[in-house]
Formats: structure tokens, C-alpha cells, sequence
């Protein structure tokens, strides 16, 4: 049950962007930019980084959704996504991924925890400054989330199929709440 | 010396903003709102939630430009601030404030530490519900903020005269960017 009284049931972020709409909107634009907007890494990739940060912090519900959404966007499906939240060293993935991995691990730990031979593993197995960035933002935007989630008891669902359908959703129609006919943002 | 190559020399994460203008503008606009925005805490209160919790994460210029903003903003000016960051039990603040103050570090640990006595003790001494939301919602935003500026290693001033600067332009001006003629956001 939620420390705080909500103004709906839904769980999760959900019931808290509807509680609070003013910090809501910006929390929604920064996810939507980092993990669907214009980049090079792909959103699957972007959606595995914040999934393995989750599992790190121990937030279940975020954790799952990501991990959905992850799944449903690279080839190698959930299989990939749990090989990568037990041990991304030996998981499935690029020498490269894996750097970042290796960095957002670091974020979830401590910002100091990231050194340079962290960023010169990454460079090295081909990631860009911008790459690097996103991978700390991403990571330490999830660090928020996480925090925001369980630091406030929301709930979780159960049923693995509510995750796949929410990840659906999430992948057509993007993080941005949907326009209100007659209202500005 | 930042991690990765910055199109400027500005410190903290102000060099970071100017870098992604994609992501500075929904970072922006959740710190105004979250310590600037209508609410029934002082700012400065808010402004010393921000400072406290980059303490306890060992971010240095986080700590000390919110401690500056606190300094600037509340009656008993850095000394409280320096004996909150110290040890909050002890420091000359509200018995909410104090409390408030437990439940962000206990976010600063892990969303999973807060606990039923951390709510039901700020409840208790005067708390909102929307007060506590936004104590862990500040809280989980600086364990972003700290780990992003510490996570590509920014540089940071060591002169104090310069987060007391700092602090007065940003009590002045807010921590949106300054409109930009002829241009969209």
C-alpha cells in the first residue's frame, strides 16, 4: 500500500505522475528523449540499460516494465535481458554494451565509482561521448525513478502479461501523456 | 577533467546542460518545479533537502550550490546548513523538517528503506502527503543529479564566492535557461 494517499490505482510510476502533474511532465520528456528520442543506441539498448539498473536498485516494478520493453525490442528477447541483469559480462551482448553496462553498473553505485578506465573501455570497444552520456544519464535517471517508486510504496502487478501489455503500449505510443484536447501540455 | 569532450568550461552540470540542451530542458524544468514551484515548504527547506542529500552522497558541487541556496534562503544561514549536513538530529530545525530529512536519507540509501515509521513520524509532526511526495521525489532527483555530475566527472570551483554567486543568480532567476529570441523552448 502507498505511504502517501494517491489519486488513482494505478501502479507503480503511474499513480504517481497522476498525483502530481507538474513534475510529472518533465519526468515524462526526460524518459521520452533518453530512451526513445534520436541516438545511436538503439532503443532496446537504451531500454537494457535502464532495466539492469533497476534490477541493481532491487525495483521491481521498474525492473519488470523495462525489461518488457527491452525484450520486445531486441533480437534475443527476454532470454537476453535476464542474461544481462544476472552477468552482463558473460551475457549475449556487444563488447561495447557490455562497457556501458560496465559504466551504468558504476552510476548505480556511486557517481565517483566511475573511472576513467570505465571510460576508456567503452571508447575503446567504439562508444561515442554522446553514448557515454546517455549511458551515465540513463543510469542515474533511473537511480530517480527507482527511488521515487519504492520510496513511496507504490505497487507492483503480479501478472507477467500486464508488463508485456504495458511495454507494448510504451513502445507505440511513447512516454509523453497523451494531448488534452483544450489544455496546453 | 571531464570524462568526455564538453563544448564548454562551465562547471558542475552546468557544462552538462549546455552539452544535451535535449535533456538540460526536462532537468530544468523538474528542479524549478521541485524547489521553486508553489508548496508549503520554504524553498529553502527544499534547497536543504538538495543540499543534505548531495552530502550524503559525497557530491561536492551539488553540495555546496544547494548548500549556498540554502544558506542564502533560510534565517539561521550556513551554520544550519553545515549542521544538518552533519547530522540532522541534532540541528536547530523543525521537528518536520528533521523528519523530512530522515525519509531523504533513507531514499538516498534505497526507495526500499523508507519505511511506514518514516512517514507515519513526518505525519505526525505536520507533514502533507504532498510534502512527503515531494521530500522523496527532491531526494531521488539529487541521487540523479550527483551521480550524472559525478559520473562524467565534472570539474567543480573551489572558491566558495563562486556557489555564493551562483546561489544569487539562481535565487534571482530560477533554474530555467533564459528564453532564447527566435527560438522554440
Amino acid at each position: 500500500m502507498p505511504h502517501i494517499a494517491l489519486t488513482s490505482t494505478e501502479p507503480g510510476i503511474r499513480g504517481l505522475l497522476r498525483y502530481r502533474p507538474q513534475t510529472a511532465r518533465p519526468l515524462a520528456e526526460l524518459t521520452e528523449v533518453l530512451l526513445r528520442g534520436p541516438g545511436t543506441l538503439a532503443r532496446g539498448e537504451r531500454e537494457l540499460i535502464a532495466a539492469y539498473v533497476s534490477a541493481l536498485n532491487d525495483c521491481r516494478y521498474c525492473s519488470s516494465s523495462h525489461s518488457a520493453c527491452a525484450a520486445a525490442q531486441l533480437p534475443g528477447g527476454i532470454a537476453v535481458v535476464e542474461q544481462v541483469c544476472n552477468d552482463p559480462a558473460t551475457a549475449p551482448v556487444s563488447a561495447k554494451l557490455k562497457a556501458l553496462l560496465a559504466i551504468a553498473a558504476a552510476v548505480a553505485r556511486s557517481g565517483r565509482a566511475v573511472t576513467t578506465e570505465h571510460v576508456t573501455r567503452a571508447r575503446t570497444a567504439g562508444a561515442t561521448d554522446l553514448e557515454i552520456h546517455d549511458t551515465v544519464l540513463i543510469a542515474a535517471a533511473f537511480c530517480m525513478f527507482n527511488r521515487y517508486v519504492d520510496g513511496l510504496a507504490t505497487t507492483e502487478p503480479d501478472d507477467p502479461g500486464a508488463y508485456a501489455a504495458g511495454a507494448q503500449r510504451l513502445i507505440s505510443q511513447g512516454y509523453l501523456p497523451p494531448a488534452e484536447p483544450g489544455r496546453d501540455g
